[in-house]
C-alpha cells in the first residue's frame, strides 16, 4: 500500500526520535521549564531573528488555534478568516465553543486578501448598527493554506498593514510552515513572518514531530499565558516531549531539511501527473497536491494507494489530495506513477 | 417630526399600560408564578390550539434567541440560519458567545428555504470529515423575516419536514409575529406555527408591549428551563411585568388588532409610495417597508422624518426602512406622503 | 393575606408608574439613547458626586452581576465573594456559565472582610503553583448583604485598599442599595460608594421599580460596553422602560424616600417582635429582618402571612425572613403583630 | 542531585519508548484509528472485564477532566468534588472556563465521602429555592487522591450508590491509577472501578508514558465523543502516539509492574523516614509520601534533593511531598536517607 493521504502517517523523523531516546532518562523540570524546551526557544528566536519574541509549545493545531485566538480576543470580538480556513471548517467549532465568531471572507486560492479584509472592516465601521454586531478583533491566515498555496511577501505585507491600521493582531497558522518556507521561489522567510505577524506557530506534528507546535508571539504576549494554556487543558506535565523534539528540529536545519525533501517529492509527483495528462486542481508549490480524478479510476486506485478525499467535482469526478512528507521516498513516487493511468 | 424608524418608538399600547396600572398594587408571587402570567399562558396555549405547549416569558428578542438556542443545542452543535437572520448579524455574537456556531445559508428574500437546508445537511453528512466539523443541531427562521417577508404554509411545512427528517428542532423567531399573522393572504396561523415548529416566540416588545416575548415549546421543553433562564440572567423577579402585559395582549384579540392596524398603515404607505413612483426594494406584506432613495432626497427628508438606514445602494442611493406600529395614525402617513417628492 | 415575603411583590411605586404613563406616547430613540435615560444618568452622576462616572441600565440583578463580572475579568480570572454572596449561591451558576470561578470566602454576618481577602491573596501569591490556579481578578460584595447587614465606611475603605493594592476592581451589588443608604447610623453614602468602589449598581427592581438596575462605573468603563450588554441579551429595544423609571426614582429623592419608609416599617416590625419576646437571628438595620420560629407556630402563621423560608434551624425551628417595602403600611405591621404569638 | 519531586521527571519507561521506536516508520491512520490504538483499547477493555466499555485516548490530566466533565454535564449543572480535588484547585479553572461550577465538599484525607455527598444532595433538593441554584450533575473523585490516599471498595460502593440514587454519573480521575491498583491491601481493582463508576481514566503521563490518558466509559458514552474531543483541541493527528504507548503499557502487565515498583520504593522511603523519627503527614499507601520538615533542614536539603513544596505548616515548618516512580532506584532511596538528618 502506498501512503499519500497526509503528512502525518508515520511517527517522528528518526533524528527527532533519537533526541527523545537520548534524553529519556534525564530527570527534568516539568511544564516546559526543562533545559531542552529553553534551548529550543532560543534556537527558534534566533531563526526568527527576533530577540523579543516569546515562544510556547503546544500539542496540536486546533489546540493552538483555540488557545491563541481565545487569548487575543476580548469577549465581544471575533476572528476574520478565509471561508476555507481551518478554523472556519475543520476544527469542530472550537473557536465558537470558546465564545468567538469566526467571520468568514471568500478566499482566493485559499488565501485571505488584504483588499477583502479592508472592505470588510470599512463596511463594518461604516454600518451605523455595528455596536449590535461582532467586532472584528484579529485576522487568521494559514501559510501554506489548506490548498497548499502561499502568500507572497507583498500580500503578507498588505495584510499586515490593513490589520495594524485597524489594530487587529495578525495570526499565522503554520501547521505546515516548513513546506512554505522551503518552497521554490517564495520570498516569505521566518524573519519576514516574525516581522509582519503578531503571532504565528511553527507546526511540528505535520513536519516530522510526533506532536507539537511552537507558538511565537513576536511583539507582545498575552498576560499569564501559561495559565491560559493550562485552562485549555493544553499544558503538558512532561513539557520535555515538545521541547526535546523542537530542539532537534531546530538543530542543523532539520526542520527545513525535512520540509524541503517533502516539497521536492511533491514536485516530482506533480511533474509525473502532468506528464500523465493531469492538470493540478490548484497550483500548489508545497507538499499538498490536488487533482481531479474520475470516480471509476479512483475506485481502482484505492486498492493500492491511500489518498485524501477532498471534495466532489460534479457527479462523476472527485478532487483528491496527495501529500508528501519527510518519509516519502523517490521510489514511492515512481510506484505511484505506475499506478496512475494516463489521462485520455 | 414624523417617526417611521421602527415599531418600538412609543411605550406600550394604552390597554397594555392600563393592565399594568390596574394590577399594580396587588401583591403577587415572583419569578413568573403570578396569576396573570398563568392566565396569559393559558390564553396563549388556547390561541395556539395546543394543550401540551409550555410557555415562558422572557424580556427581549436577542435574550430569547440566546436562551432557546443554547438550551436546545448540545455543545458540539450549531444552528442553521439564513445569512440575513437576526442571530447571524445583529445580536453581537450572542450565540457564539454562548458557545455555538451560527451556520449561515444564503437567504431568499430573507427566508431560509427547505431545499437549501436539505442540501446543506446532505453535504454535511456526505463529507467523510464531518466528525471534525460543527454538527447542525437545529434550524432558526424569523417570521416575518428581517425584510418583512413571510413564509407560506407550504414553505414552512417543507422546512419542518426536512428538519424533522434530520432530527433538528425548528425554531421560529416571532419578534414581529403579529404582523405576520395578520398580513393579507397569509395562510400561516398560530396553530399552524405551533404544529410545524418545535419552539417559537410571540414578540411583545415590537407589537405593543413595553418589553416581553412569549416562548412556546410546542412538543417538548428543555429540562429545568427556569434554571436555564436564570443562568442567562433572564429571570425577572417581577415576572408579573411580562405576564400582565401578555395577559392584556391576549385578551379580546388585542395582539392581532394592534398588528392588523400596523399592517393596514403599512399598506397605505406602500400605496402612497407607489403612486409617487417608487418601487419597493422588496415585496413586504407586513409593517416594514423598504425603499431606495437618492441620497440627496434623504438629506432633505431627515429634517422631518426619522427612518432607518438599511444599506447603501451604489454610491448615490440608499435603502431605507419605514416601519409602522400600533401608534401610527392615518394622518402620519398622509403627512409623510406630503414630504416625499414624486420620483422623476 | 399579609405579604412580608419580599420587597418585590407589588408593581411599581405609583410615581414610577405615573412617569411611565405620562411619557408613554412620546416617540423616543431606542436602546437607551432616549432623553429620559440620559436625564436619569445625569441625576445619578450628580447624586454620586462623580462627573466622570458612566451609567448603564440593565434589567435585573443576576443579569447585572453576570454582565459586569464577565466584562471586568480576563478569561483566567475569578471573582472573590463571600460564601453567602448572591453570586455564590442563588444565581444558578451564571458566573461560571460565563466562564469564571466564584472564589468563596467565609462571611461575617454576610460580609466579606478585608483581612480575609488579604489573607486569601497573600496565600495565593505565596503559593509556588499559583500559575496552575485561578487568578483572583476582582472582588464582589453586596450592600446591604443577603442578611440585610451593612458595611461601615471603615470596612469598605479597608476592602477598597486591599483590592487596589492587588489591582482588583471592587464591585458592589446594590440590588437593595436604597435600604442601605437610608439605614439608621450608616456612614456609607452614595458618594462614599462611588469613591471606594470601581463599579456598583443601584437596584431598582427591589426598590420601587417594575424592573431595572443602574450600573455605575466610577473610574473606567469596559470598552464597548453596549456591545457587551447586547451580547448577554441584556439590551432593551425600549430602553426608555428603565430610563423613565430611574429618572422618576432620582427626582425629588424618591429612591431614598421609598427606602427610608421601608426601613422605618422594618424597625417597627423589629420592635414589635422584640416586644413579643423574639430575638432577631441577625442584627439587620435594613428592610429584611430574620427570626427563628418554632415550626408549629409557622404552620399556623402561613395561613395568614406570606413570609420567606430562609433555612432550617435544628429539627423543630426555622429561620424566616420578613421583608418590608415601599408598599408596606403601618397597619400591615400592626396586623402582623396581632398574628404573632408572644414567645414563651 | 536526587529527584523526588514528582513521578514525571523522566521520559517514558524504556519499554514504552521502545514501542514508539519499533513502530515509528509504519504508516498508520490518524486521529486514533490506527491499529495500535485499537489494540490498546481491546487490552484495556479486557483488563476492565467490561466488553461494553468504550475507550478514548487523551493527552493530559486537566484536558481529560475538562473534556469528560463538559461532555457529561448539561449547561445548568455542576460537578461535586472534594475541596482538595485537582479540578477544585490546580487546573486553572478549566472546568469553570468551560461553563460549570465545581461544588467543593470538605475532604477526608483527600477523599469525598458518600455521607457528605448524600447530605449535600438532600440539602440541595430540600431547598425551596434550588431552581435558582446550580444543579449537581455528577461527582468527581481522584484515586489515588492528591494526598496519595485510596478509597476502599466499600467507600467506593457507597459513593456509587448515592450517585446513582440521584442519577449522577461518578467519574474517577486516575491520573495515578496504577499506584492505587498496586498498593498493599487495596481491594479496589480495575474491574471494581469499571463496575462502580460511569467513567474513569487510566493515567499514563504519571505512570511511565511520555503523555496520554485512557478514558473509559463503562456504561454509556456521550454522543459524538470524537467531535467533543476535537472541539476541546484534544484530538491528536498522530493518535498513534497515545495508542502505541498504551498498547505497550497494557502488554505483559507493564502498567502494573511500573506502579508496583514505585510503590515498593515509596514504602522503603517511608520506612527509612520513620526510622529517622519522622511521622508521615498523611498515611499514604502509594507513591506520594508527605512529611513535615523544619524549614532550616529543608534549606540544607534543597541543595541535593529536588522535592515538592506542599504547604506551609506554621511559621517554621513545611509539608513536602516526596514521590517515587518507575525510574526510582533503591540506591536513590539509600542516598536520600543519608541526606536526611535524624529527627531530634
Amino acid at each position: 500500500m502506498l501512503y499519500f493521504t497526509n503528512d502525518y502517517s508515520e511517527g517522528a523523523h528518526p533524528k527527532v526520535l533519537e533526541a527523545l531516546t537520548v534524553t529519556n532518562m534525564e530527570p527534568l523540570d516539568g511544564y516546559g521549564m526543562d533545559k531542552y524546551s529553553l534551548s529550543a526557544i532560543e534556537k527558534i528566536k534566533k531563526a526568527c531573528q527576533n530577540d523579543k519574541a516569546e515562544v510556547y509549545f503546544l500539542t496540536g493545531g486546533t489546540q493552538t488555534n483555540m488557545v491563541v485566538i481565545s487569548s487575543l480576543l476580548d469577549t465581544f470580538e471575533g476572528v476574520i478568516a478565509a471561508d476555507t480556513g481551518h478554523i472556519s471548517v475543520h476544527e469542530a467549532g472550537a473557536i465558537e465553543y470558546h465564545g468567538h465568531k469566526v467571520m468568514p471572507i471568500p478566499h482566493h486560492n485559499g488565501k485571505l486578501m488584504a483588499a477583502d479584509v479592508k472592505a470588510y472592516l470599512e463596511t463594518f465601521y461604516g454600518d451605523a448598527n455595528h455596536d449590535h454586531m461582532v467586532f472584528p478583533g484579529m485576522a487568521y491566515i494559514s501559510h501554506p493554506t489548506e490548498y497548499g498555496t502561499l502568500y507572497t511577501k507583498e500580500e503578507l505585507t498588505a495584510l499586515s498593514e490593513v490589520c495594524h491600521q485597524y489594530n487587529l493582531p495578525l495570526f499565522l497558522d503554520g501547521a505546515r510552515l516548513g513546506y512554505g518556507l522551503t518552497a521554490n521561489d517564495t520570498d516569505v522567510t521566518l524573519p519576514v513572518i516574525a516581522e509582519l505577524t503578531d503571532v504565528f506557530y511553527i507546526g511540528g506534528t505535520k513536519v516530522g514531530a510526533l506532536c507539537g507546535e511552537a507558538v511565537v508571539f513576536t511583539k507582545k504576549t498575552p498576560s499569564h499565558f501559561v495559565t491560559r494554556i493550562k485552562q485549555h487543558g493544553a499544558l503538558l506535565a512532561k513539557g520535555r516531549l515538545n521541547g526535546v523534539q523542537f530542539d532537534a528540529l531546530f538543530t542543523d536545519d532539520l526542520y527545513l531539511t525535512i520540509a524541503r525533501h517533502a516539497n521536492k517529492m511533491a514536485q516530482k509527483l506533480l511533474q509525473g501527473m502532468v506528464a500523465k495528462g493531469y492538470t493540478p486542481y490548484i497550483d500548489s508549490p508545497t507538499n499538498q497536491q490536488f487533482f481531479i480524478f474520475e470516480n471509476d479510476v479512483l475506485n481502482d486506485l484505492k486498492e493500492k494507494v491511500v489518498y485524501s478525499f477532498w471534495e466532489r467535482y460534479g457527479d462523476s469526478h472527485t478532487v483528491i489530495r496527495l501529500a508528501t512528507s519527510w518519509a516519502t521516498r523517490e521510489e514511492d513516487i515512481e510506484a505511484l506513477m505506475k499506478l496512475i493511468p494516463t489521462r485520455g
